[in-house]
């Protein structure tokens, strides 16, 4: 085993017990602590949900701003984003205005809404944004988008040509949407939606049937859901002769990476490739002689698209090797990390006991399992 | 880190889950396929309990030899020990004709006798044995040695000056012992009973209180088996002037401690240190990069004269790391492990569920954590 002197540890939340940024910073402390003269460089990483913006104001240099706007119930919130002068760029996420945590108890995909989150845009439009980087995860809505797009101009009608605002309730009484009253200034922005999933806006893969229920909906709110989305995928088509259904991950934050196509014209990447982008991860992990990743539950979509997918198959071309931590892995997973340029995967479980026990020490866990692999690295 | 070319594989079993035998086999065989040219040393590893013939027969030069015997209810029992025909060492398990495992569903510490190993231990006697070796662990019994004794010729009287051979429940009948019946020879063979307890022959730390539950004995039960062996301790007391209280481990077995003490004049010693003797630990270890032992439960006991403890006491003197496996560890354990020159301690958990569930994938999860300890030191 050679030497180990430059480690990047780059992990995702572990979901429910620990934050990036508390993951990487435990890590970092044991490796200090056992290893000697060794360099931690830490990128708390996230794919577009909650956390997305506290992740990046520690890898990117930029400001935080606070703006307050509708929330998920077109009540006040503050949001926070960051804004990069120099670049003039923007990272919003949507959670920030329409996150599942801000309507938590209250639940209700057919009545919230991200009408937030187009303001927010718009403030980081008077700030003369060129580029916006929108994280799309954790949502509570299933509005397709549409109240963001009120908030930035587009009109949406009724049968009645009676203006409104829609929301999941109300998507199946759009009889006409006035893109072109979309602000100008908006249509210069470059506008990405960090997108971790790959599902279709409607139908039994879409928005609603997939998501809707951690949203609160049951069976028959998930069937009113997806009409809607139907709807107004339709209207879209007839409008814009875009096809949202074939376009992979507009089904992301209840149709809000379909609206983000749709109304501003976005692009829809990979959460976890735009943030290693933004990071400059692959300059970041040149002459690093180990990376550590990690995520809570090592599971079948791992590897197929996310954190640690994005992570490993940029190590690999650099021939520098990953170890992963995680709350708990399979065995079938465990053979495809391998083949896709996973040293090893070390579960942080010390003891044969269910999650609702284990979940309360996740810290002592994980420092124990940082603290024995940079111990066995030390032999 | 250095290159690590041979290994010493010496695991206690993962009680209920995997035999020693079971888990070196599985950690060999994953060194064997990750490193190069690694050369491997098994050697399973058992205290006295159940399984210590067995793993004996792997790392002794010795032939099993099968006597028909009493078995814990006089019934008969084919029972196998090891005679090494050069040392002329006998190696014999109590369990194989007083374990726990032979009275399952019928467990009842009143009516068991160690009958058994008397004659297992005139069988090796006939063979002319100079040394024998008795592992202790996993007795169903709680007689204090009476019924081994009897059938090495030592007479128990009643009151009425009648012969009985004792058993748990009678012990208090028990009015006085011919220790001269026993036959010379047994006195000219150096007897060796590997103990992997402290407790005392009675009282609230002794073999009733602390062992007869798990043997099936209810509160009341307990009592009174405790008063047998305090009237035998105080007869043996009488008439050959030994404190077995006095003695660390006289309560191992249902007191076969305190009788392979008091009717053999045997010594107790620790069954690691016993078996860590015979196999030539010492020796076998020197020049080796890395020792894995390991054990079911990595528990406050592990450090304090069982397996890890001997067996990363003796490393830390040759300087050779030490790696433990085992399926749990509290983080109280694991810093009194650093200390006593564990190097690391990996539990095999892969998941964050009860043992009733993981349970039943523990030679998978010891394979993928034996294949990510690997992996990580072949970085």
């Amino acid at each position: 085993m050679k030497d180990i002197k430059k480690i990047v540890i780059i992990p995702d939340s572990f979901k429910s017990t620990m934050s990036s940024i508390e993951v990487s910073e435990i890590i970092k402390s044991s490796a200090e602590s056992i290893c000697e003269n060794i360099d931690c460089i830490c990128v708390p990483i996230a794919d577009g949900g909650e956390g997305t913006v506290e992740c990046f104001s520690h890898s990117i240099n930029a400001k935080k701003l606070t703006v307050s706007v509708n929330g998920p119930f077109f009540e006040s919130v503050d949001a926070t984003y960051l804004f990069d002068e120099k670049t003039k760029t923007a990272v919003i996420e949507a959670a920030s205005c329409a996150g599942i945590t801000l309507a938590e108890g209250r639940l209700d995909p057919e009545k919230t809404t991200t009408f937030g989150l187009g303001e927010i845009i718009k403030d980081a439009d008077k700030n003369d944004a060129k580029k916006i980087v929108v994280g799309l995860g954790g949502s509570c809505t299933n509005d397709g988008g549409c109240g963001m797009a009120s908030a930035l101009g587009i009109r949406f009608f009724d049968e009645n040509k009676t203006e409104f605002i829609p929301t999941g309730e109300t998507l199946s009484l759009i009889k006409s949407i006035d893109f072109d009253s979309l602000s100008s200034e908006i249509n210069k922005i470059e506008i990405i939606a960090m997108c971790d999933v790959k599902n279709p806006f409607h139908g039994e893969n879409g928005a609603a049937h997939i998501f809707a229920k951690q949203k609160g909906a049951d069976d028959a709110m998930i069937k009113r859901l997806d009409g809607g989305l139907l709807h107004l995928a339709k209207i879209i088509e007839d409008s814009k002769s875009i096809n949202l259904q074939e376009i992979e991950g507009t089904g992301a934050a209840g149709g809000l990476g379909g609206g983000m196509i749709a109304f501003l014209n976005a692009k829809l990447n990979s959460g976890i490739e735009t943030m290693l982008d933004m990071v400059n991860f692959d300059e970041i992990i040149k002459g690093a002689d180990l990376i550590i990743t990690g995520e809570g539950n090592f599971d079948s979509q791992s590897l197929d698209g996310k954190v640690i997918d994005g992570i490993s198959s940029r190590a690999k071309k650099q021939n520098i090797p990953v170890i992963v931590v995680c709350g708990g892995v399979s065995d079938n997973e465990i053979q495809k990390a391998y083949s896709q340029g996973v040293s090893a995967v070390f579960p942080i479980t010390r003891q044969a006991k269910d999650f609702s026990i284990t979940r309360n020490f996740s810290k002592e866990y994980l420092k124990a399992t940082a603290d024995n692999i940079f111990r066995l690295m030390n032999i």
